[in-house]
């Protein structure tokens, strides 16, 4: 199924090959619808039974990621293995490694599940971030809180997503209450950015290195979870070109193979923005969902061709876009979005509607305001 | 998982539902995609293990599409059935029947199965065809002859796709090498097309009667097989406006429900051009795969819609387009077509290739030339 001659080294895979995917989410779902388009085989492997991604893949295994043994089987049946989420435990990606090539790499793994790792090494690229401060105690989070003053964020060092790990201090005096609340774990404290805009960049690396990058979208998040994804961003489009900018930094700094997600801040008035980087997932991202019906290559193709060693696809849109999540019980409205006529509609498959947790998704096209880039 | 409600009586399908194919090749396979992305579980049923479609649905089943007892258990676990094919035996759609609901209905299998019936209700919604007669025996044909002049072609009533079960008769003379060619089975005689362009309608009815046309392909076709189909095509928008016309009246004679094509022929000058239908089928259609990579909602997405009873979804294309089937060897290209900036390559996971076989498909996309109807 596959042959060398990857310039990494690694095979190119041919129609027919197996992509192994760690995560049976809708990202890995929408991944493996994308590859079967492609004509490329999936193996979803997780430990969820339920999982949506095994309804449309050819294979799944059902372990948990601790499990080496039923690892190695999965990896040895698989061309090339990639994951929907980012704390995939170490040990399990050197476990797949050594059975087949694993995209994203490990230097992009270890650096996104840890947001000091993470912090120092945007700030050693020389791109802007927040200022930060290692807190290891409530003593280091006292004295950080001297040199960032309030208000402050203290955010664990691993496992945070949607705002979970996170606690806002607007006071010195929360010190001890911000520290227990986040479980007493190696955190960061960041300075609190007041921003006036969320974009991010989603950015494929090849295996040869070139790079594509779709238009920035700007994102708004309620409760910490990301609402609408708007395209074109509402900002100069020298911010966006600069944003663009730092993602390819970031993307090749990490030798990255892959679809590639950067958030930023935008800060200051228009004409005086300043961008500051927040964090980076090295995976397809849900401010990328807008990719699905406004561009031909989606995010997804654009994710499988890079770990599949093909030559990326075109990140041009053909259409303005709102992306709209349907989180909890907003799915009850799939109706009226499957009868407006310029909305694309996305359903995940779960069974269980639960608050917080995401259902699917509309992609509400207008036509192209002006020429995409 | 559904409830009752459709205005035809059938169940509305919600989100989680079972949508149950008949046949497991590729437009299985895109049906299945389609429905995937709309929350939808499929059941694949097809006689063949080594069906592409069942790597992208929940469940299969291999059995005949003469088992009873697998027909039955089939349709029970699905609360509506489809099929890619319009060779349905009659027995098999009755058993699924009597279990579920079966889009579209058994008036369109039907007529579409026998080409007999099929000129006779064209002929008697008084839409233009060409000149046929019945041909029964040998006597028949060479009485045919009479009536309708060679050039004719002879075509066998049933079970002909691509150019099988067909020869073209240039003299009189031939008569009794058609008639052995054919395998003297039940046919009818056409009067020779001498047409300049094939078109085809691609139209969706919903269960509540609403049609939704795309924009008439123009089809090119080799041996028999179709090779491109572009959009728009190259015909005056007032024959294209008549082609939609005789579709939608096709459509709602049927009572049909799903995505209907039509073939027709365009004869004559430019300015003085008349059309013919050719022939109908009661699926998806190899014609209507650049809705994929041009439309908001593909013609797959399309056909799911209106058998679940939904809200049908727009036709507008953002793009002009021309399809390029991959037949056989060509697909040995599909590394070339990947690299083009603007093409939508899609591969459908089979195995062999084989002379004639249907492989893949590539929509190329250039930016639109006019206003979409």
């Amino acid at each position: 199924m596959t042959e060398r001659g990857g310039p990494d080294g690694a095979s190119i895979l041919q129609p027919g090959a197996t992509i192994g995917i760690l995560g049976g989410g809708q990202l890995g779902r929408m991944l493996a619808l994308s590859a079967a388009h492609l004509g490329l085989h999936c193996h979803i492997y997780c430990p969820d039974a339920a999982s949506p991604a095994f309804d449309v893949a050819r294979q799944h295994t059902i372990a948990g990621y601790d499990d080496d043994a039923a690892l190695a089987r999965f990896a040895r049946q698989c061309d090339v293995i990639t994951y929907e989420f980012e704390n995939v435990p170490a040990h399990t990606a050197a476990t797949l490694s050594a059975h087949a090539a694993v995209y994203p790499g490990s230097k992009a793994l270890g650096i996104a599940q840890d947001r000091l790792l993470e912090k120092n090494f945007l700030h050693e690229l020389g791109l802007p971030v927040a200022p930060f401060h290692a807190v290891a105690s409530l003593d280091d989070l006292r004295a950080a809180l001297e040199r960032i003053c309030a208000p402050a964020v203290l955010k664990t060092r691993r496992f945070g997503y949607d705002g979970k790990g996170q606690f806002v201090i607007r006071q010195p005096t929360q010190a001890a209450e911000a520290w227990d609340a986040i479980g007493m774990q190696p955190a960061i404290l960041e300075g609190f950015v007041d921003f006036s805009k969320e974009i991010s960049v989603l950015i494929a690396r090849g295996r040869d290195g070139k790079l594509a990058a779709y238009d920035p979208p700007e994102n708004e998040h309620r409760e910490q979870i990301l609402r609408t994804s708007r395209v074109p961003a509402r900002i100069d489009p020298a911010v966006a070109a600069k944003a663009v900018h730092i993602g390819r930094s970031i993307a090749t700094a990490l030798d990255y193979v892959g679809l590639l997600a950067v958030e930023l801040f935008v800060a200051g008035e228009t004409g005086l923005e300043a961008l500051l980087v927040n964090e980076i997932a090295p995976r397809v991202h849900n401010s990328g969902h807008w990719t699905m019906d406004a561009c031909l290559t989606s995010q997804f193709e654009q994710h499988i061709r890079a770990i599949a060693g093909w030559p990326l696809g075109t990140t041009a849109r053909h259409s303005d876009v709102i992306m709209e999540n349907l989180i909890g019980e907003d799915v009850t409205h799939w109706h009226d979005r499957l009868a407006e006529p310029h909305a694309g509609l996305h359903l995940y498959g779960k069974t269980d509607t639960r608050p917080g947790r995401k259902m699917g998704h509309v992609n509400h096209l207008t036509p192209l305001s002006g020429k995409s880039s």
